[in-house]
């Protein structure tokens, strides 16, 4: 951060757009080892009432934390709390942008408030990111 | 081996019988890495020709190795030597069988034959496993 200004209240996060491919919550479930299949079957998805395969919850939360990190050009020991709320069901091959907002900032501390969009839901709302510059 | 008798020379292996699930191949995508479309979506994979998604040749020349060693009490460090031809696509949900038959003993190394078939084809044949017991 020595050469960036730090961020004080009210500014943004710089915006994260991600487009998850096809296959990556077959990744995301070998990494993570979550193989549900709603998450890599988009059959046995829609056949239990989805739209289709779906993102794993945790990856989604991950983006935010990667967006929040940005602010400490991207180390992730800056992250040191994040609280969200799952409130909808990404989908892969479909943008997903993360967007957020300094409110409170003291000293080394920022107080974040952070979304995560896809295709007009909010797929994370009300998350909420401390972090430590 | 030592309450074993030593398999002679037209001997058969022990028949190894699996019927991977319908995820295996997501799994060992997984774990190989291999996340090749054609392993792990069936739609695509129906599209590209094939009946559905297939199973990794390396998981069922694993099968194969699995009921060589076998011979040793399941002791994989016993197969000196594997070498196989894949001649037909496995497919998840049916049954895979491997048999084999010593060709030669000598001492205390072993040389079988080996075939694995689902659904009436061989999927691995002309697989020949040096055994050191």
């Amino acid at each position: 951060m020595a050469d960036r200004e730090r961020p004080s209240v009210g500014d943004s996060l710089p915006e994260l757009a991600v487009t998850p491919d096809r296959y990556l919550p077959h990744r995301y479930a070998g990494a993570s080892g979550d193989f549900n299949p709603i998450h890599i079957d988009a059959e046995f998805a829609k056949a239990v009432g989805l739209p289709g395969n779906i993102l794993h919850g945790l990856y989604s939360m991950a983006l935010v934390a990667r967006a929040c990190a940005a602010v400490a050009d991207g180390d992730p020991r800056a992250l040191r709390r994040l609280r969200v709320q799952f409130r909808g069901m990404g989908v892969p091959e479909e943008e997903i942008t993360v967007s957020g907002t300094v409110r409170a900032a003291e000293g080394d501390r920022l107080t974040v408030d952070v979304v995560a969009e896809q295709s007009g839901n909010q797929i994370i709302r009300n998350a909420e990111a401390e972090l430590e510059l």
